[in-house]
């Protein structure tokens, strides 16, 4: 981040912080507890940008969202977590656009104005009557406790909700992006504009909003970029979700307008807001004990460093190492190695927080007891220098316990 | 397997069930317990072939053994257990030299005619003194015990030894391939012809012996073939190791010479070797409660199939939900949609053994309690069909339970 650059963190900000937007939660009776259906409205039409999953499997309202997606303007997003409503068939997408035609009736718009998502099970019928009535139950409102209500509203086995906002000075004037994010398991998205739906499970959904006015096209790039370096660097267990889905939603209530002069200002504002949800989403990791960051530094390319960076996020030996709080460095590099990059490990060093425990290819002389003192602590960040090059990524991912295992072998269908 | 073909299966044949091979193991205390270093030896000068590990970062043995195995003749393979020699520099490198010399000295050939191999621990230096100590007390044995004994010294956190062997007639006259292979974690092997050594932990190890006659290129193509088959459609955790070897020699002391003629009939007695080998490290993978097949069909390419076969094979989520005898069947689908290969969902169809769970996109109205006890077996079969093509593939993999955080959290360095 240019430090010529001041934004302003706001923990207890979230979708309803920039102005112009309202949100609600109610419960339809979807999941065993709690509010499970939620809105969030923009008073006056909006631009929307959306990026979707690459799985090839794609549940229901990802399809119905891209293509409201590509509408001019957009008012709301409707989601329910408990149900995925995918593999579903034609009745599963009768379902989503059902959940958009609540809304619009709710709202006075048009179905097209609304997308849509959905979390939970996977290959069950989405019970639409339970949607229904949480439709109508959801007061809308802008109050800073919204926030919260609707981020928790969209949990499923998250442990907390997730949302936050930040805000800046464009042109003289504030300007705000608020987001939300839930998911903690199924999680390693890989998230894109849907240039062509080809079919149709959700687990990361990402709901952003500003009261800035950003053409199309531009929003969508901000999207883009920001998704990149937050929610598709973020992993749990590698499992690209069928139901990936992140929306942004920029309605102009601030009165300022993103153009080229003022674009990368604007996206280091939305990077400030996904950032900071990417890294909630691998603290609160299936049965995570730790929140791990991974700095791959001086790779040839960024498309190598993300990928080293996204094995060894993803390698059960790594976890459960972390895990164990043991300082396996030899795992860190058998991960780094299997990742498809070519590099030369007489290059390569690796560090566990400040300490070297390898440099170009050999073992220091560390202390493991102060290597374990560091492993011990709530958040690691392993970093890999290749001697490559000058690219750099950073990923976050969390350890592997028990307790993963326990939640994934004990969620029955 | 073509059924003209008449291949008699051994299971308790190994690496000396082939004409002029003996073999022998001891202990050098590398390992807590137990025969730590083998020796497997051709009586008269053998051709070899050889595969490594794709890891970037490569053990010192692997090093040495492409260099060796590029000799024209082969005399044997020494090995060790409890140390990979891997991230160790210039002086695992001498060591690994080192190790041949020993073998070469002992049996009175060049150490170019020697191939090695380490597995272990990454990143500490190999006690040589001891591989010395071993060395000098191993007794070449050409008895049936041997095979096992042999096997059983190569272990890691292996819980059994893995060794088989199988026999048919070519030209009239008996012809035999005897195998054996050590690995239960670190498994996701990628092995390949090693043809630009380029820097240096070792997990899979195979060993294969024949006493046919085979002229190096060609048995350098029926092992590619068998391992692709097998060893590299193995997975226990993914992580391809950076020590994965597999080896076979082939020393004439059948009589029979593979030519063009009769290659398909030998790969395929290669095959019935490192198959059950194969399947034998996924029963065996860490933590395992059960051995899981995952047969894609009807894939447009086998590279296709490959590709869904070991995406699923190595998603947590459906390791974990098969450890927990839960017939998620979403999360089949959805390891199936992320495996980056671009099908369409509403042709695919998926089994638990005989019951069809999904078909053509939709679930299927399958008894629950028929699918649980399906799951409740020690061994599954998860069969997907994509309606795509023709190809097809099988993979081997296990589940994924407490055990396996349980081993590799306490596998400390």
């Amino acid at each position: 981040m240019s430090d010529a650059i001041l934004i302003e963190f706001l923990p207890q900000g979230g979708v309803v912080t920039p102005q112009g937007f309202v949100a609600g939660a109610a419960r339809g009776g979807i999941k065993t507890q709690g509010d499970d259906v939620i809105l969030i409205v923009s008073e006056q039409p909006a631009t929307a940008a959306a990026v979707f999953t690459h799985n090839a499997v794609k549940a229901a309202p990802v399809w119905v969202s891209a293509e409201h997606a590509a509408h001019q303007t957009t008012r709301a997003i409707i989601a329910n977590a408990g149900n995925a409503n995918c593999c579903t068939g034609e009745r599963g997408l009768a379902n989503a656009r059902q959940m958009c035609e609540l809304a619009a009736m709710k709202l006075g718009c048009s179905a097209q104005e609304v997308l849509v998502c959905s979390t939970g099970i996977i290959g069950h019928q989405l019970p639409i009557e339970k949607v229904t009535i949480a439709v109508e139950a959801i007061e809308l409102q802008g109050e800073a406790e919204t926030n919260e209500k609707v981020a928790r509203a969209s949990m499923t086995t998250d442990t907390r909700p997730k949302f936050c906002a930040a805000r800046m000075v464009i042109d003289g004037k504030s300007v705000s992006v608020g987001g939300q994010v839930k998911g903690v398991g199924m999680i390693g998205p890989d998230m894109a504009a849907l240039q062509t739906p080809q079919a149709l499970h959700a687990t990361l959904l990402a709901f952003l909003t500003t009261d800035a006015e950003v053409e199309k096209t531009l929003l969508q790039q901000a999207l883009e970029r920001g998704v990149q370096k937050s929610f598709n660097s973020v992993t749990v267990d590698g499992d690209t979700s069928t139901n990936d889905t992140a929306f942004l939603l920029a309605n102009d209530a601030s009165g300022v307008s993103i153009t080229e002069a003022n674009f990368e200002a604007f996206c280091q504002l939305v990077e400030a807001v996904c950032i900071p949800l990417a890294k909630m989403v691998a603290a609160d990791g299936e049965g995570a004990t730790k929140l791990v960051t991974i700095e791959v530094k001086g790779a040839a390319t960024a498309e190598d460093a993300k990928r080293i960076a996204m094995t060894i996020a993803n390698s059960p030996l790594v976890k459960t190492a972390i895990f164990g709080r043991d300082p396996n460095w030899g795992r860190l590099a058998m991960a780094a190695g299997r990742s498809g990059v070519v590099f030369n490990p007489q290059q390569m060093s690796i560090y566990l927080d400040d300490i070297e425990v390898f440099r170009n290819g050999e073992p220091t002389d560390f202390a493991v007891a102060e290597a374990e003192a560091t492993m011990s602590r709530e958040e690691l960040t392993v970093r890999i220098q290749l001697g490559a090059g000058q690219a750099n990524w950073t990923a976050w991912t969390c350890d592997f316990s028990y307790d993963y295992v326990k939640i994934n072998a004990e969620y029955h269908t």
